[in-house]
């Protein structure tokens, strides 16, 4: 096979163009180790990127695949998906390396991976993209109706549960579940997020607080609990300034133990921001009413 | 970079047990070339399986890349996502090589690069995995309501209308468009998908015919026509013996000429299949009325 991460590499700013990306607030969330160059960033696992169990979250490895696509091009990220290949733990230092498979005028096509030394955490592709003036703009489903987040409480289990809120992964974001004002099938949950003490949400940060698939999947079944995710896909629009987004997540089917959901993201004030999908392992399921072991098992 | 693809790599397969993959029916789809390897296999780019104007259709890259993934680890593909990164064209040969990121017990983590001579044409990421005896297993999603394939009629427009019936890339597909018996938001499309002269329904026969997403955000924009796809995204459920399936398909946003989608896949007797979603380049759009260049121009 050739290698792909020897293709020649086209140099995506102008060297009198101030860099845009990594964006300030990304660096908020996820502080680098020292300056990116264009194809690649490292950045230290600290607890507040963790799961409970230590490992690393995976919308950390999803918002930073953003980042690096976006560094390495200076551009918007458009689409990526972010597979979780073997586990990094808190304390190591994760290099973040991009390919640029096709740089074109406005897509350019991108692949990373994130390593400890030599084992691969996780893998990303994705495009990011300059818009093209004049072209298609508009979001063609109804954002559902939900309690606000002022009337919206803590999860009854998982990472925005009271419990939860303590837990490691869980210092930079907050989840309240709202209720639907309509019926709505058995698999959705519709969740609240916001980053603490981060400035503006981006891309990057709707990715890390969109690993939430496995719950939804988890409450289709009758269940409460979670699983662990194979992967986080999303799908971006521009980003307007907002505190909270709705997660309106979907579990939509499970096979075998492995189970499958997806979810649009919004603005309290009703802009579609990004839709996604996950694949879960469905490995921690509970009934409502046992007493559930997440603090020690996950 | 540590070059991924010297990793060492597991044998799926013990010795005295026969493979099962590449299944008969996908080979029936897409010769390859010669016997595939376990991380190796090739096959030409023919017109039955490319977009009329000769380039690689979509769903082929997506189909082979499911193939490759099965046929490398002999388990059945649980998701995976195929990027198109450049265009291969009628009479090339493409090399599909697979890397094995992770080799469980269960899942095998995966990433497939297809190129020509040194051309990277697209890549993808994804897992397999056997079943998890007694693991969730539910489809919490109620199918639409919508006319059969046998009172459905061929799409106003592209690769399901008459016209496009002579088209390269329908030879072995044939699409209906069914009228919903609800209410929908404006991108929903609902279409009856089938293989020609192809034995029993596979995950990479849904893979085929599944690049349907940027009709479906055309028609919620209120235009026909469709875009590139940029990606071809899958999540799969076990596929039942089935002729038609039915992709219920939605547009859901476009940003500055870009456009987000998504669609549930369904056996007649409401068995979800699988899940996707796609990005497109929204670069044919026409409206309804307006004489439309398709196969001039795609």
């Amino acid at each position: 096979m050739r290698e792909v991460n020897t293709l020649p590499r086209m140099h995506p700013t102008e060297a009198d163009e101030p860099a845009r990306y990594p964006r300030p607030a990304d660096l908020e969330l996820i502080p680098l180790d020292r300056p990116p160059t264009p194809d690649r960033l490292r950045f230290e696992l600290t607890a507040g990127l963790a799961r409970p169990d230590g490992a690393l979250y995976g919308g950390t490895g999803a918002a930073v695949s953003v980042m690096a696509m976006e560094s390495a091009t200076q551009r918007d990220a458009l689409w990526m998906v972010t597979q979780f290949i073997a586990q990094a733990h808190v304390g190591e230092t994760l290099d973040v390396q991009v390919e640029t498979l096709a740089m074109g005028g406005r897509i350019a096509q991108l692949r990373v991976t994130g390593t400890v030394g030599d084992r691969v955490i996780f893998c990303s592709i994705g495009a990011t993209a300059h818009p093209r003036p004049e072209g298609l703009t508009g979001q063609y489903l109804p954002m559902p109706l939900v309690s606000p987040p002022d009337e919206s409480g803590p999860m009854p289990f998982g990472p925005g549960s009271g419990e939860g809120r303590e837990m490691a992964f869980t210092r930079r974001l907050e989840f309240r579940q709202a209720t639907y004002a309509t019926d709505q099938p058995a698999g959705c949950l519709a969740l609240w997020a916001r980053l603490d003490d981060v400035g503006d949400l981006t891309r990057a940060g709707v990715a890390y607080l969109a690993d939430m698939v496995p719950p939804a999947i988890a409450r289709a079944a009758g269940k409460v609990g979670g699983g662990f995710s194979l992967d986080n896909s999303l799908r971006f629009a521009d980003v307007p300034s907002a505190e909270w987004i709705l997660l309106d997540l979907r579990g939509e089917l499970a096979t075998n133990g492995y189970g499958h959901g997806s979810f649009t993201a919004w603005t309290p004030d009703g802009v579609l921001v990004a839709t996604g999908s996950q694949t879960a392992s469905m490995a921690h399921l509970f009934d409502a009413n046992e007493p559930h072991p997440w603090t020690q098992r996950r």
